[in-house]
């Protein structure tokens, strides 16, 4: 029987699908409702603080907003919020449970500024306590580690980035998300046979840049929820401004580099890299690049860049899945997490 | 002889005076004379992104301003930078000379918005770039790694928290820091004979929170650069929200928990990882902290929570200092980094 995460993985086209096929319309209600406002700021942790990563990338260079992501500590333990003048509040949170994300939305609104909730549950905390709300549609995700719901929360990062930049050829792309995640399932199905290679390994890194460093960071995620090895990421440049030091001959190092303007730096510490003796592991549409691999994590081509996070996730959520079931693991039900975890 | 990053490291309750001394006006200054902003936005990488980071805190509840940290590729790499209005925009770089950041103060000054550089140059291109500059006045860093210049960031950062806030009692507590820093190096000279038992370490991680957030970065950073250890730092809330499924017995985890508002949640966490078997090194001035630990990295009692960070990286120095002696590697020129690092 497969488990729930590779049914959940798998389930990723259909999700985003109808979350296009329900969320479109209200997306574009919420923004054009809004009142002004000169930048964003995101409450988020784990998993969908990604999502707010992601968001740093698509609303700034399609929308043309600043975002900043929140510390929640400020409001809760603290108890010192900032001003938020200026500010459309947003908190983003698969259950919509953790208090320390709800009090974030709570003081937006407290200090007259607009909210919105992004969630898998219309009916949580979260959710009331922001003036709009867009749902995930996922389903529930039953598996620990977050794999549909977290392209849905890119998706819904990605609709609000179309709505704003009020160019219909944003969602012409967007539209055609679901079609090429089915691809990327297709085409990244030979990871599996590569899994096995790295049940002993126990640390490795991740390196993407610009729409792709929450790649990074979510793969780094899953690589640690599911199977415990120490996955480290980074950007591309904070990378260089130190960590590389910490590359030995042999370390595993999974670079994310689709097609775009980012490519040739990645490409640059990708040859670097190689010159050092890192092991590589590729995702890429290029096969140039994926050349320079040991393992490729092969993702289709011809998608937008801003959209690439959506299905570059995939080859690295399934490495996860199978590393995990190479490794004696119970990919449903990691040690010492929970489904819903509740942070102040 | 004693090597370059010991003689820095020994240097920080000086570097903190002198910057008091020479800054502390300029900074009064600048605050009195800026326009009216929203926010902040800051650009930063590597060891300063930890000082940006530290601001969030210090801005946030000392100053209450919101803090975004920028996103420097979206100026250089996407050439599609974010509206930046409301936006105060604050670059900070060692060596003033990374292109990335100075692009994004750059892009700042374009739009008309108020710029500030913290560099410990005043004659870079970041200081060229920006309407105002305050130097930290660390002399030159010649070992690769930072540490007096970090501190001399904090020291910054805090002073224009304090001088933002207004009250008299805030510049009195900065005041002190020198000679808590000075008693900090003293009482954690032990800190020296406990770094033979990590010789053989291959991977950590360190946990911090709110304030000292930035310091479990900046010490993972240090452990990277100088011993090559897999070192991984998180906030605690989202190691609770994944990572937390990586802690196996006998795994090396440092937390950072002085005496304050998040001290009863990094308890918890201390609690819960001693009882998963994980070794704890606990840098604390709370006896009872210590006490929980394997090894204790103390730090005196007294300062206020908002301070810390600039003593409690230094047990954290010292280690990755005599850790990279143990390890027989060479403190000042750590391999495959130069001391500036230029990414675009």
């Amino acid at each position: 029987m497969r488990s729930l995460l590779e049914q959940e993985i798998y389930s990723q086209p259909e999700v985003i699908a109808r979350l296009l096929d329900r969320e479109l319309s209200r997306a574009q209600a919420i923004v054009a409702g809004l009142p002004t406002f000169n930048y964003t700021l995101i409450a988020a942790r784990g998993t969908s603080d990604h999502a707010a990563t992601y968001a740093q990338y698509a609303w700034g260079a399609i929308a043309g907003f600043s975002v900043a992501l929140a510390t929640p500590s400020l409001h809760t333990l603290y108890k010192a919020p900032p001003r938020l003048d200026g500010a459309l509040v947003v908190g983003v949170s698969q259950s919509g449970q953790s208090p320390d994300i709800v009090s974030v939305v709570e003081e937006g609104r407290r200090q007259g500024r607009p909210t919105v909730a992004i969630t898998n549950d219309g009916s949580s905390p979260l959710a009331a306590a922001a003036d709009h709300v867009i749902e995930l549609h996922a389903g529930p995700e039953r598996s620990v580690a977050a794999t549909k719901t977290y392209t849905a929360q890119l998706g819904v990062m990605a609709l609000l980035a179309a709505a704003w930049s009020r160019r219909p050829e944003r969602l012409d792309e967007l539209r055609r998300l679901p079609e090429t995640l089915a691809a990327t399932l297709q085409v990244a199905s030979g990871v599996a046979a590569r899994a096995e290679r790295y049940r002993y390994m126990e640390q490795c890194l991740v390196v993407g840049r610009g729409y792709n460093y929450p790649t990074a960071l979510e793969l780094a995620l899953k690589l640690k929820e599911l199977t415990y090895v120490m996955a480290d990421a980074y950007s591309s440049a904070d990378f260089r401004h130190g960590p590389i030091a910490t590359v030995a001959p042999g370390l595993p190092t999974l670079l994310v580099m689709p097609t775009g303007a980012v490519y040739a730096d990645m490409l640059d510490l990708a040859q670097e890299l190689r010159a050092r003796g890192a092991e590589l592991l590729i995702c890429s549409d290029v096969p140039e690049a994926l050349a320079l691999g040991t393992t490729a994590l092969p993702m289709p081509g011809g998608l937008p860049e801003w959209l690439t996070p959506v299905c570059a996730i995939v080859p690295g959520q399934l490495l996860a899945l199978h590393l995990a079931q190479t490794r004696g693991l119970a990919p449903d039900a990691p040690r010492g997490l929970q489904k819903v975890t509740r942070t102040v």
